[in-house]
Parts: structure tokens; C-alpha cells; sequence
């Protein structure tokens, strides 16, 4: 399974072979870690294998394929695309299993099943989450080609931590129950769900050996996916009922959190997305044919109904 | 200060300076992160500049002087060496805040004051422990020399994880109140304080270009330092007073750990450290005299008081 799909697939044929993909990769997991608690190993399987879109690894090897990057004489994916594309779905499975935690956002439901901690315990679910950041980052140093390993694990890295995802989940927290202006809540998110994003297009464009311009129309394709992304996760929370979207809605009001449709409405909030639908397009629109499915992931991405 | 100390100090004038390099690198870090959250921030500096021993560190430099490393023509240290040795600091601290965390065993003291989720709340504490993970790693793959960033990403990583230290710490969690026999206690301290401690001389030797016999030799040296640090660990808690040893004590014992003055006496238990301090001073015995501060520390960590 480890090739790329047809680019003429649409966005949920692109998603499930990029997720069986990933999935097939996380299997070997258990006998690469073969000298773990079992228990430990469980923790970590049951939020992998939950059964997520996957969007992130597809960025990670559609990226790869958008920015040059080519199948063995097998058709088999890079090596490097691959463990990024797994690494990039590790750090943002722990992220879901450590905000879920009581101290945190006391989820109960996550893709309509038991959070983590809800099955294996809390202790446990910190641990999990752990293990996880570090097992993203030794398939990534032990995977990928030594070449672009360092660049790989920087942007990683860099990605997930003070001024990416987790700095990002700070500024949410203390964002609660406080007004933010527009601009501050754009800031949020560029951290919090728009820098993991971004760092999947990058990952990808990286391990395919991309500087320079090309880089930099992956970083700003990202960007703007990032931004749309949260914005449609906004208004799928006003709109969507718990049976639709697997997981608690209306929550974000209740808990007194700023969002697109708080600040400016739906209908202008749509708007945004649209355009910032638009702007993803465009920045990647010299990479001709081979970034097609890139632009259907966008395009999937703001206009999904779940 | 980034510079190698007198190989005739005794342990504390080793550990000093060497803590004293690393906290110096530390210091630079809230520039570094300047786009960060200011109270993640605090909340990491509060943690890492909480005065601990920084074995680890002094290890990973000790062992990199060991095994050649060789400062610059102005007597700095390698930037491989100095990068590690902050990486596993923040490794070991981060695992101090998430363990002391109610979930887990529910510290109130850590280094004679309050731990981290005390001062900062529990979201914070688990959040910027975290992040000390994702920094670590960024700062090996930035400032480490690239061609050894994929082997000490790979050590790092796999010494911290699932058959590592966080392994260790699972192991431990269901251990307690259950009998174990001593070679169980044994592979519970190698993953869980072991693997750490054998990495920081891996490190060490790794960044200094050692393979092969020598890289063997600090690999066992670790090991049996890391045994020997865990048996004077588990007799420190039986024998000192919170206040020599800045947390609480006779913890081990109320919440029905396993500990090795437990399973064979505290005289045992004293002769087996001292067998491990041996065993150690041999593994690197052809080392010559520029091991000799690792076998000065080596024998501070078995002598210790607190």
C-alpha cells in the first residue's frame, strides 16, 4: 500500500488510501517496539487507529508527490516521505490525547469512542501521549534519509512545540473567557492548528528535496489551509450535532472560547474560508499536474460537512 | 563557561561548572523562543532552573571528553556535545514535572519547592512538559553537527520512549503493590533511569565521533552507573530526611514500590552498588586519563549523601 494513489481520486478516495497507508506503517509499531509495556503499546494503538481523516500524513505525501517527489521502481513512497507522514500523525494523535485529559479540555468522546484516559487511565494517557512525541521523532532520525534528517526533525519539532501546537494550546487556554480581537484569534490558531499543518506540506516538500520558491509556495499553501481549517472546525462546532462529528459540539461557547463565528458571525466567517480556500490555490498554482491533489484536499478541507 | 573544567576537580567542582554551562544555554532559551507564551515560558524556566545536580549533562560532557571530543582552538566545547547535554536535561526535567503530577505520583515538592503544577496549575505543568520534549530534539537537530543529528536524534529518542524511560515509568506504575523479583526490579531501573543515564554517555561519545569498542565501553559504563544510581536512589529514600534531600521521603515504601533495599536489605543493596561502581571503573578502564572525571563522578553518584 505504501504508493501513491490515483491523482484523479477525490478527496475521501485520497484520504483513505493515505490513511490505509499510515495505518499499515503503525502496525509495525508493535513489533518495533517490541521491548514495551503492553499495556503502554495498547494506549497508543487504540487513539492511532481510531480511525482520524488522516488529513495530515495525505499533506505530508501529497506534498511530496506536488513537489517532485517520485515512487521507487516499485512504485513504493520514499522512505523519508513515509516516516514523516507517520511522525506527523504521532504528534498530532498526542496532542488529541493529552488535550482530551481532565486537566485539560475533559473530553469524554473522541471520534465517537471513549477518550484515552476514559479507557487506560489518566497516568496512562500521559504516558501514552509522551511516548508518542518520541516515537515520532525516532522513526523520523531512524527512517528517513540521513540527508535531510535534521531539516526534518527542525521543522518537526518546531512545529509542535512553545511557538507552534503547544504554545498555541496555551494562548487557548488563557484565551478563555476572555474577548480576543480577530487578529489575536488568527494568532491562535496559526499556532495552535496551523502550524501542524503547515509543517505537513513542508515535511513533505522537504523530503522531495524542495528550497527556495517552491518551499515557500508549500509554506504559504499551508498557511492558508491552516487558517480555513480552523475556521470551518468553528463553524462545524455551532452547526454539526455530537452524532455527526464524533465528539462533544457547542463546546467551544460553553466554554467561554473565542471563534471565527463568535467574532465576526457565520456568514462572514464562511466568506473567509472561502477566500483563504482561495489563496491556498493560487500559491501552489505553478506546481501544474502534480499538486492536483493538493487542491482537492483544500478544496475538501473548507467545504466537508463534517 | 562553555569550556571543559580541570580533569583533577572533585564531583561537585565537576558538577558545578558543568551545571553551570548548561544552565548558561538554558538562559539563552526564552530569546530563542521569543514567539512563545510568556507563562509556558516560566513555567519551563521555573522547572530547568530548578537546580538539580545536572548528572546527566556532566556525563554526556564528560563522556565526549572521554572518548577525544577536543574543545576549539578558544577552548569552547563542540556544539554537538553542548546540544546533547542540554537535550537530555530537558528530557530528565520534563520527566520530573509529568511525574509528579497528580495523576502520577502526586508530588507537592521537588528540589525543596513547590513542583511545577503547584506554581503554574496542572494544564500548564502537562503542557510545558511537553514542550521540553519537542525542544529538545529541535535543539539537537539545529545545533548539533548535521552528520551526527540522525545517531543522537535516534539515542535520544529511543532512550526516552516506550523501551526506555517512559517504558520504565509504566513499569513502575504497575509494579507497585505487587511483589516483583529482583532481575523484574532490575529491568524496571535499566528503562526507567537506566536507559537515560547510558545515554547521556552515549551522547557524549557519539558527538565526539566514537564507534565500535568505544562506544561498547560507555555503553556498559552507563549501564552499571545507571544500576548503581538507582540502588543509592531507593537507599536514599530509606535512609535520608526530606529535608537533606529537597522532596519527600519514605514515599517508596507507602505507596508499595519495589525498591531494592525492599527486596534484599539495605546491606545487599549497598554491597551491589559498590559492585556496580567496580564493574563501571572497568568498562572504561582503557579509556586513560581522560576518563578519569567520569570515574569521579561515577563514584560520587554511588558515595553521595543526598
Amino acid at each position: 500500500m505504501s504508493d501513491l494513489p490515483s491523482p484523479k481520486f477525490d478527496a475521501p478516495q485520497l484520504l483513505r488510501h493515505h490513511g490505509q497507508t499510515v495505518a499499515a506503517y503503525f502496525a509495525t509499531l508493535r513489533k518495533r517496539y517490541a521491548g514495551a509495556p503492553a499495556r503502554l503499546m495498547e494506549s497508543i494503538e487504540y487513539s492511532l487507529m481510531a480511525g482520524g481523516k488522516r488529513l495530515r500524513p495525505a499533506l505530508v505525501l501529497e506534498s511530496w508527490r506536488g513537489c517532485g517527489g517520485r515512487s521507487g521502481g516499485d512504485g513504493s513512497l520514499s522512505r523519508s516521505a513515509l516516516a514523516a507522514a507517520a511522525a506527523i500523525e504521532l504528534i498530532h494523535t498526542f496532542s488529541l490525547v493529552h488535550d482530551d485529559l481532565p486537566a485539560m479540555d475533559d473530553d469524554d468522546l473522541r471520534r465517537g469512542r471513549p477518550t484515552n484516559h476514559k479507557v487506560f487511565g489518566e497516568a496512562m494517557a500521559i504516558l501514552a501521549g509522551d511516548a508518542m512525541v518520541t516515537m515520532a521523532f525516532e522513526i523520523l532520525a531512524s527512517d528517513a534519509d540521513p540527508a535531510v534528517v535534521p531539516a526534518l526533525v527542525r521543522e518537526l519539532a518546531a512545529a509542535s512545540g512553545p511557538e507552534g501546537m503547544i504554545g498555541g494550546q496555551v494562548l487557548d487556554m488563557e484565551g478563555e473567557n476572555v474577548q480576543l480581537a480577530l487578529e489575536q484569534l488568527r494568532h491562535l490558531h496559526r499556532m495552535k492548528t496551523g502550524a501542524l499543518l503547515t509543517a505537513s506540506c513542508r515535511l513533505g516538500a522537504i523530503a522531495a528535496g524542495a528550497a527556495g520558491e517552491v518551499l515557500q509556495a508549500m509554506t504559504d499553501f499551508g498557511g492558508h489551509l491552516g487558517l480555513a481549517f480552523q475556521i470551518v472546525d468553528d463553524l462545524l462546532d455551532v452547526t454539526s450535532t455530537p452524532e455527526q462529528l464524533g465528539k462533544a459540539t457547542k463546546k467551544d461557547a460553553g466554554k467561554g472560547k473565542n471563534t471565527y463565528p463568535s467574532l465576526q458571525g457565520i456568514e462572514v466567517s464562511r466568506r473567509e474560508a472561502a477566500d483563504q480556500l482561495a489563496a491556498a490555490t493560487k500559491a501552489i498554482e505553478t506546481l501544474g499536474p502534480a499538486a492536483e491533489p493538493l487542491r482537492t484536499l483544500a478544496r475538501f478541507v473548507v467545504q466537508r460537512e463534517v
